[in-house]
């Protein structure tokens, strides 16, 4: 376990822009407000997405996408850099009419309606490439 | 992407009460404490729930009843003013003892137990019809 | 509905060590940093999971063991005092390949990559023997 005590710098609640990009719209935000770490939270409704799987042992990711609308009943992720952009690591849970859901990596998906939290922490968390999962990781 | 910049004021943790309704819970700590804008996270159990499903088409809910006991595996929501009325926007993950996950916009549930966690963000959020969507939204 | 102001002393962000236990990093991240009450979140992926449903009417918890890699979609729980030790109440949300969710209490799990945001209360939050529901709840 690999730790470190941060301190939240600022705070904001947004509201997703219609046809918008679900990750895009995270970032967008991240870039406005200069924001070089934090967590966010979030939920809404989107028209598709794609969602990715990491393959453990092939050590690269596997996408399936869906072309019908989804509630977003739960997002959580971070803002970090990755190769010199912030990158918003997303991970979602979508549910179909019937109510069954679905989960796993955000990569993109167009947002129907959304509303987020974001705490910015003090500091910069930096992504780099680590050999043993073959992820981008902080810390 | 609309955004504003908020201050925690207060944080609160709760414990659900037993045979209470789950987002009736959450907009009871609401009045009490006089929340007027506020993020959630909560995780527990529901005897039974009522999950809504937004048709972005017909812009109607449609319902799903669950009469079963399921796990609250993950549940995250805002507080803000609808109508003149304090209302928890809340969705949630939920599951049945096979593992299996049904998710959406949490309407109601039979808490069995319940953890929540709010805070309290200074000012008030106040949503609006938004005729895109045909919701009602912040910001 | 039982609930109490807290005020956030500590927070801190951590990434998990790849084969170690899921909640058992959790517990010491919150063991290190002496932790006594706090909401956390996580994201990523585990190797294997094993998950408990709490069957209401026996008052007791059933086990469903998943021997495949995971993505980790949502996490969250907390940290509190349960029979002398610092325990954390785990909830989660995982997803196959395909994108199917299952969801539940995760009892443990290994993981593969995992990102946490911890935020910790000032005082104590400490687990009780509840008769209702059979469960060892705070407040």
């Amino acid at each position: 376990m690999h730790y470190r005590e941060v301190e939240t710098r600022r705070e904001f609640v947004a509201r997703m822009e219609t046809g918008a990009d679900w990750r895009e719209e995270i970032e967008t935000l991240a870039e406005a407000a200069e924001i070089d770490a934090g967590f966010f939270y979030a939920l809404g409704a989107v028209q598709d997405a794609e969602v990715l799987f990491y393959d453990q042992r092939e050590k690269e990711y596997e996408s399936v996408s869906f072309e019908e609308p989804l509630e977003v009943a739960a997002c959580m992720g971070n803002v970090s850099w990755l190769n010199a952009e912030r990158f918003a690591h997303t991970h979602a849970v979508l549910s179909r009419p019937s109510g069954q859901a679905i989960a796993g990596h955000l990569d993109s998906g167009t947002v129907f309606a959304g509303e987020c939290y974001m705490r910015e922490f003090e500091g910069e968390l930096v992504r780099e490439f680590d050999e043993t999962t073959g992820l981008d990781l902080w810390l």
